[in-house]
Parts: structure tokens; sequence; C-alpha cells
């Protein structure tokens, strides 16, 4: 692509034009060749943010990042591959209940996992926590071990779409992230570069999430499921509730702790309830009848099987095994536990976001890269929306390294949890299914 | 201004916000600084001229930019000091004679000038084609040479709205050149500096210039005489017609040689008729009654003042002065002169735009900045659209270094100039006027 005619191009974006298959490959592909600079993508993303990127173009887009980098080969593996992503909530732990859950069903799993930024955690940082755990496999390791348990989680190294990764650090200074095409191809590209055959997105909606209302979260899923399908993968999705925190805990080790109590069938709710429908949605995409599906995953949770291989994940990466059995005595506990009690009411709503930067505040989360967390700290969030509190209920515990830091929090809760004298009705965990059958 | 606030004032225009003073003048003075990178700034460009930018903003943008370098001080002066500006046009050469009109009509005249880049010529090009004058005068020299003749013209320095500079570079690559508040911003920033307390515009209006309809430089022309009046400047405009080129020379020394004759009351025209009409517009804006001003120039043109005056500045600035007598003795010829007669006809139309680049291909212009010119060469085009043409009559001559230069842009002639069978209608040289009285 030549200097001149990348202005040109620039210009037909800004006026709101669609760009072709082979301008837009070679446009990106200049910027990865550093022919393209920053400031000409900016201009160029700023365009396509007001104007809109048409359907195909989010196809080419992700076609062009994914052509940045490497790709995982999972054609070697047995059984069908699976993968699902979640565009980030808050108390969201999903994937230690659906990875196993899976792998029990005789599906691989070979999932790459990112770290938390601001309000929301990741996958890694709450593996962490579980004490020996380690999460840098090499691409044979993680092969061997997905072969071999069905199984693995690491962390996506550098090379693993590098375009995607200048784009976003770009996207975030030039305020050009929130766009539906460019962030469907960011998620989709990484899925399409994992070298999952399946993949389901569990697109969130509400105050926690990218997508505040659930029809901009439809369309984003939508537009997954569409790009997913035309680059050949059986691909789904979920619209779930993040008007609230899906699990009761806020925090990396207490994430985890709640996670194996779902797996070890005694804690109930959303957490679980999400685990099991993203699971069966996976499996009615690998071919297995939705009512099946369904129960063969309640079936598996029940009889311990999900927890059974999330020890044997665990022991394959190095972790301590009786975090599966005794999770509050293996992981790392804050010495200050305080709890807040706001008096009797009726539960009106979150400020879903504010819980998460009230969590990453205690230290459970990053302002910045590179920031070191503490995993031991964090929120417990009781009730949902439409629950009734009685007075002295307690409502939320923060888990704090000093008391300083819970007094802060503490005093903060109240602009995070809306506690009114009106009953509030309580709110759908899933909105709708996109590209599944109707359950 | 934090790094956290950029992205927020950045979608705030994404998303059509008109930006508060403080807030456009803190973007922009962050970007002088280095806080803000080319990045954010050609997204904030992109969002402005998709969201279109306010009235208010393209007058807080000026006043940004000014703030980013040094300013003339014209205070000493004893006369009403004036400038003009054009926005740029083919075979306009007005400076050479608007500016010895004015100095004989009592004004002070310091202009700062530039070099032409593509299609247009830059006045400082076409002054080095007079043997021994030098433009590279510093601000002293400036002020004491229009002190003592009323006139002096000097290249820009760096140091002049150098924000102004980074800004066209980028929006130049970034495809973020469009906006008539980013034109009007950095020309009359540029206006603001220079330190006249009197600016008259010629906004061009054509398929030779930025605006291509009378509309749209409607607009620009409104835009810039608001930012020069909120700024405290007496400012006015005229739409100007560049569906055709102005005078009948493009190219250097062939450009001074036709003001020279337009000063010598030998030659008439449309490059007379203009520039009559800019420097009676000025003078009107220093409090001179409209009909008189218009008197006063045509008379002080006629009995040979304003020559008087341009001899004395050539003088002053080093150059031959026997280019007032005899131009075409003393200015660079080129060897070959080739005729184009295309035959009977009527003249339709121009491709403007294309005829000051059909003189740059023979050296009159740069495609590249820092490309060097050759002064002697370029174009004469001799009738107006609505002009009948003889069968036999000579259209147009070439003047060229060379015979393959010269055939070359012959062949060329009849996609620039359009000929037809059909009589067509003159364009109006003058469209209208802004801030001024009604001639």
């Amino acid at each position: 692509m030549s200097t001149l005619e990348i202005p040109v191009l620039i210009a037909r974006k800004r006026d709101g034009e669609a760009l072709g298959r082979e301008e837009l490959l070679a446009f990106v592909g200049a910027y990865v060749a550093g022919e393209v600079d920053d400031a000409q993508m900016a201009a160029f993303l700023m365009a396509g943010v007001i104007r809109g990127f048409s359907r195909d173009e989010a196809v080419t887009l992700t076609e062009a990042l994914l052509r940045s980098g490497d790709r995982i080969d999972l054609g070697g593996l047995r059984g069908p591959t699976v993968d699902k992503h979640s565009t980030g909530g808050v108390g969201d732990t999903t994937t230690l209940i659906v990875g196993p859950l899976l792998a029990a069903a005789g599906c691989q799993v070979a999932k790459l996992s990112g770290r938390g930024l601001g309000h929301t955690g990741g996958t890694l940082d709450k593996l962490e926590s579980i004490p020996g755990l380690r999460v840098d496999l090499g691409a044979d390791e993680l092969e061997a071990q997905v072969e071999r348990i069905g199984l693995a989680v690491a962390a996506a190294t550098q090379d693993l779409v590098p375009a995607d990764k200048r784009l976003y650090a770009l996207r975030d200074v030039t305020a050009t992230v929130a766009s539906p095409a460019l962030i469907a191809s960011s998620v989709m590209s990484k899925k399409l570069a994992g070298g999952a055959q399946h993949v389901l997105l569990d697109v969130k909606a509400g105050d926690g999430a990218f997508m505040e209302s659930v029809p901009e979260a439809h369309d984003l899923a939508q537009l997954c499921v569409e790009i997913g399908e035309a680059h050949g993968r059986r691909t789904g999705a979920l619209v779930t509730d993040m008007s609230q925190p899906l699990g009761d805990a806020i925090g990396n080790a207490l994430e985890v702790g709640t996670a194996v109590e779902v797996l070890q069938g005694e804690r109930g709710g959303r957490l679980r309830d999400l685990s099991l429908a993203l699971a069966a949605g996976l499996l009615e995409l690998t071919g297995v009848e939705p009512g099946e599906a369904s129960d063969r995953v309640a079936d598996l949770l029940d009889r311990g099987a999900a927890l059974d291989n999330f020890r044997e994940f665990v022991a394959a990466q190095g972790g301590d095994t009786s975090v599966a059995e005794e999770p509050w005595d293996v992981l790392p506990r804050a010495p200050i536990v305080a709890e807040w009690r706001p008096g009797a009411g009726s539960v009106r709503g979150f400020a879903c976001r504010r819980l998460g930067e009230l969590a990453a505040l205690l230290g459970a989360g990053r302002q910045r890269q590179g920031d070191t967390l503490d995993p031991a700290v964090g929120l417990e969030v009781l009730p949902r929306i439409g629950d009734m509190v009685r007075d002295g209920e307690v409502v939320a515990r923060v888990h704090a390294r000093t008391d300083a830091a819970a007094e802060r929090v503490l005093a903060e809760l109240s602009t995070a949890v809306m506690i009114g004298a009106h009953p509030a009705e309580s709110v759908e965990l899933i909105h709708e299914q996109v590209g599944l059958s109707t359950r």
C-alpha cells in the first residue's frame, strides 16, 4: 500500500463508505508492517466508530488481525475442541466451572486467558491464587495436557494476535473502544487463533459490562456469531445480566473458593446456573441435542465428575490439589473481614462497575497494567436485585489487608448497593441466546 | 491535563459535544507540550471533521494555535496595519499588486508568506524569480522596512504558530483536512500572529480551491471573519471564482511579469479587477468609505503610485528594480515556448487544479516540500469561460525547459481546458462579500 493511498482510504471511511476486503486487509497489514502509523490508524478507527463498520468489514477486520500472528493448531486432538469467552464482568468465574464440566463431558478445552484490568477480574489472576499453580504453558505442553485430561488454561503469548494488542492499546487512549465491530473482531480474532472448532460467547449487558443495554449486547453477540460462522467455526452466544455481580465473591481467591463450592455441589445461585447454561450451550454446538446437553452437564456436576477434572487440572499445572476439598484452608485469606449491615429494605440495584472498582481498590484488581495484586482481598455481596434485606442482616463482607482499607470501602458500599423501601423486580440471568436452539 | 482526562475529552467530541474554551485550550496546549500524542490528536481531529466544530470552538482553536508561538507586534507602526490572505488558487498573484497599492494608500503591509505546494503557487517563490530579491527578513528588519516604505514581504519563521505546522502535517496524512473550523483556525491563527489590525480574506470557490462550491466557500469566509472579529481584528472576506485561472500566467516569473504589467496599467482583466477589489476592501476595513476606497485604489494604480511603491519594495529587499520597467528583460525565461491552438469553439470550463498540476509538472511547482523550482517555466492561459475561440487562435502557451516537457504538457491541455460547440455563460469574478458593505 503506497503512502499516497493511505489517506485516500481513511477519507473513504470518514465519508461513510464500507471498504472492500482486499483494501481492509492491505490497510491493517500496512499497520502491522509499520507503513500506516498510529495517527493514521487512530483517525481510521475514529471514523469507523462514528460511521460504523459493515458486517463484512467486521469479518475482514477479524481476518486481518488473525493474520498478524500465530494460530494454535488443535487439529491433532481427538475430541471436539471447545472454547468460551466472556466479554468481562464482575464476580464472574464461570471458566473455573465450565472448563472442568466440558472436559468431564468429553470435550477438549485449551483455554488461553488474560489478566484483569480495571473493574473486571482475569482468569489467570484467579488461578494463581492457588498455591503452586502455574499458567505459563508452552503450546506443546498445552496441547499435551488437553490431550491427556481435556483441560488446560494458559496465558496467551505475545505472538497471539499481536495486532490486536497494539490496536487495543491505541483504542484505549484514543476513545475508539466503543465499536461493536472493533470489539467483536478483537474477541473473535483471539478465539479463532485459539483453534477451537466450537465457540460460545457470554456477552454481558449492564452497568458492569462493555455494553450497558441488552439490545447493544444482542448486536455484539450477533456480530460475534456471524464472524465465527464466516470463519468456519460453530459459534453461539448468550446475552447475560451484568447489572449485578454474577457470583457472591469479587476477588481472586474468594472467587476460586466460590467456584470450588459450586463444583462440590454445595453452592447454588446465578454462578452455578450460568455455568451450566454455558456448558450446555457449548455441548449443543458440538452436536448434542439441547435437552440432553442440559441434563448431561447437570448430572456431571451433581456426581462430582467436574470436581474430579478440576482436581486433575490443578495437579497438572502444579497447584495444591487440596483446594478441591478444603478451598478456604488452602487459599490465601485476608486478615480483616468487615461486615456491612445497611438495615432493612429491598435491593433495588447495583453500581456493578463500582463494586469491581472497590474490589480493585482493596488490591484485588489493577488500576494499571503491571500492578501487583493481593490474591486474598475482595468483596462478598450476598443478595441480588429484588431480594429483601432484614434489619441487621449482612449484605456484604469486605476482605481487606488493613483496617483503613476496610473502613474506606465500607464507607463507599452504600454508593454501589442501592437498598430502598419499595420492592424491585428480579432481573433475568439469561436475556437471550444467539445461534442456539431456544431453551 | 491528566492522561486519564484526554480520552474522556476525545470521547465527548466523538459523541458530538462542543467542548468548552478551557478544555480546548488545555487539549491543544497538552498537544504542544507532548502530553497528547499524534494518535490522540488524529482521533480528535477525525471526530471533529465528522461531527463538526461550533463557531466558539473554531474561535478557541485559533487562540490555542496562536498561543503556541511568537506574535509579530506591529503596534509601533504609524499607519493602519493591513493584511490579506488568499486560500490559494491558480494564477493568483494579487499580493504583488495589492501590497504596493495599499502601501501607496498609506497603509502598512507586513506580509508573511509561504511557498507553493501541489497545484498552488507561493508568493515567496514568485518573488524569488526577481534577480537578487531576498525574503529572509528578521522581525526587526521587517518592521523597519514597513515603517519606511509601507511594505515588506518575508518568509514566515518556524516560530510563527508552530502548532499549526505540526497539525497541518498530521491532517495531511490522516484525511482530516476538510473541516471549515480547522481550515479557518489555521488561516486565522497565522493572520493574527502576523499582527495586522485589518484583515481581508480572499476565499476561493471552484475546482482549483479547497472549497469547490460557493456555499462552502461562503461558510468558510463567514467563519474566518467571525474568528477575526472575535479576536479584535477588523475582518472581511470576498468569495471569488477559482473555476478558472485568475491571471493569464501560471508559473513564478510569468506571474511576476504579469503583475508588473497590471501595475504599469498595461494589463486589464480579472487579475487587475480582483486586486483593486481586495485593496478597496481593505481600505474600507480601515475606515475609508466604500465608494471612496474604490476610487482611491483605481487612481493610485492608474497614476503609477503602486508601481513606484513596488520598485521601492524590490530595491529594499535587494532585487533588480528594472523589473518594474522591463520585466521580461530581467526575469528568467524558458527556452521553449510552445503554442496550443485547439481550434474554434467556446470555452466551457477548466479543470483548474489540473492546470496548476501541469505547471508544477513543468517545474513551476512542488510535488513535495523541499523540491527545487524552475522560476522560468509555466503556462499562459488566455481566454476565460464564455469566451469564443477562433480557428487557429492561441489559447495557451507552454513555457518549458525541454521540448519533451512541452510536448507532454501540450498533449494534456485538452483535458484541462474544455472547448465545446455551444457557448457558455461567463462566471462572476466576485461571488459575494462578507463583513464589507455591498458594492
